[in-house]
């Protein structure tokens, strides 16, 4: 790792702990009030951080994961001193699961924290605190270490780019680090280089335009907003040279679930010779899961689309057909990004050398 | 014609005289109110007809071409008996031009209107009026059997389909009759076919929700919306055996310039193998431009993207690209469907076989 790498910072604090394991608590940056307002939301105890992860106050499957880590010690702070400990924080996993169930990170950090603490033999309540906060800490330091690998993997790509195209936010906002299918420009922009960032709006939640053109403008990389159905004429007009996007599940063959819109981008990529890749973490790979056929598609609530922000846009009463994400076959992607290495060309062969290693 | 065909009427009076031609006004529905409010506003004078315009309580060319034709009869009404009646009329004609200067359809029903009244040779200012009104009402009448001739000729395509996929809104609210893209629709459907429409919703300005959708509901046919990112998706998924947008403009060889998004479908439909159809009047041709490279595209205001909802939904200041067309090659085009037969295959031969005759 160069200095200079080692100095990249997510450009948001999107989750800190703040002060000692017994007194100290968990500080959110509300990504609810972006773009607008830059605020924070402080938990001081796990119903804070469960309410916090429900309202989306933070979301991003890695950085829920860093969130409920330290949650699991909010948790800890209020056992009291006769409690059984071990069955008071088994009963706080429990309850922040249930804040987002389908989040499989929320879930593997609680337990995370929960198997420390099954190693640790004290009866002293604040080395049992301690040692939650450390493994809190850990999965925070893990996260961070991975976003920055796979920026580091990615940045000699985004370097010979004028301009990126990206979809939703895969960004410093949805984990603990410098985001995933952003770490590349990151890593990129602070060796010097400069290029644009095409957002992809994303409806019908708008993360592109609310998140990841917010978070780049603080890190300071140039971004430009667009709709989305205007990423082909980008393409036409020759403004990308690389799409990047996240993933949130990647079957053996290397087939990619991801936030619907991904599969037309690779597809219009595809027709103008411009490379498609997706950058993910080695853990998003579901290897129980052959190819992308096998992933059932999610339909999202009506309003998304015809009330999106406060204002009713569709008739009364009409039909919605709204999946949350659609699978990309792998021959459209040139390559996956992980912390591990950039697995290209992507088939079953070459996700296995990566990610069974 | 069949019997049938005389009985389609449009699903909604986007724009209806009503009276005569010394005492009668102009009633047009108010788009700006759509789809939550079905209401109209009655143009009494040119001034409000004009306002009208400017607002979009009337948009699409054709349709802004018919409320100009009776704003000329509107603006005759007020001419004073003692007036040089022609130079006055010329005067209302320029005046309701620069209500949408770049719209042609409304230069040409204004100076038609105008050609006509100089044919009139008569003292009584109510026959040059009346002589106003017959020509208004025959662009209009006009209109709606140029819809009626393209929905013939598409209603055979359409009849063959479970599911047809639009974008933006070349309907019957763009025009006096039953649209252009919708022609085809609304004829199958009068002919006992029944098929399902998905509306990209259209973004920046939502003119599928707000405006396609709705119509189609007025009309019975079948309406579902989502949005722009979509449209790939359902295309996959096999629910679409038909694309049919609109076109602003087609060059001499086919290449047709349509709401930013058009290009961007055109290449899906080929890649799922979908047949992509255009459907304009054959006044729409512009045989003075060779390809589409010849034509400029406008870009629209940042506010549209970034405040869409009426709520802030990018960062202040955030930068925006934003082409109003792109440009759909000829190639990516299975057929144009003109009210004097479908273009297909499209290039400049078959082109100027149909438009120059």
């Amino acid at each position: 790792m160069s200095n200079l790498d080692k100095e990249i910072r997510p450009p948001a604090k999107v989750v800190e702990w703040i002060g000692d394991a017994k007194k100290g608590f968990l500080r959110l940056l509300d990504q609810t009030k972006l773009p607008t307002d830059t605020s924070f939301v402080d938990c001081r105890d796990a119903q804070a951080l469960w309410q916090a992860m429900r309202r989306l106050v933070i979301r991003g499957a890695p950085a829920i994961g860093v969130a409920a880590g330290y949650g699991m010690v909010l948790a800890a702070q209020w056992l009291p001193d006769n409690s059984d400990f071990l069955t008071g924080a088994e009963a706080a996993a429990e309850y922040l699961e249930s804040a987002r169930p389908t989040a499989v990170n929320l879930s593997w950090a609680a337990r995370r924290v929960l198997r420390r603490l099954q190693r640790v033999i004290t009866d002293d309540f604040d080395q049992y605190r301690q040692a939650m906060l450390e493994e809190a800490r850990a999965i925070h330091a893990e996260d961070e270490a991975m976003c920055l690998a796979i920026g580091r993997h990615a940045a000699d790509l985004v370097a010979q780019c004028a301009g990126i195209l990206t979809h939703c936010n895969a960004g410093a906002l949805a984990t603990a680090g410098i985001g995933t299918a952003t770490a590349g420009m990151y890593v990129a922009h602070a060796r010097g280089h400069r290029f644009t960032v095409y957002c992809d709006e994303t409806r019908p939640l708008l993360q592109g335009s609310r998140l990841t053109a917010w978070e780049l403008m603080q890190g300071g990389i140039a971004a430009v907003v667009i709709t989305d159905n205007m990423a082909a004429q980008v393409m036409r007009e020759g403004r990308v040279q690389m799409v990047i996007t996240g993933a949130d599940r990647i079957a053996a063959n290397g087939d990619t679930a991801n936030k619907i819109g991904t599969y037309g981008l690779a597809m219009l990529a595809a027709g103008h010779k411009i490379p498609f890749y997706v950058a993910a973490p080695s853990s998003t790979f579901d290897l129980t899961i052959k190819t992308g056929a096998e992933i059932p598609i999610e339909q999202r609530a009506a309003e998304e689309i015809t009330e999106g922000f406060g204002r009713r846009t569709a008739p009364m009463n009409v039909k919605t057909y709204s999946p949350a994400f659609d699978v990309t076959p792998a021959e459209l992607i040139t390559g996956i990004i992980t912390d591990r290495g950039i697995i290209s060309p992507v088939n079953a062969g070459t996700v296995a050398k990566i990610v069974k290693e």
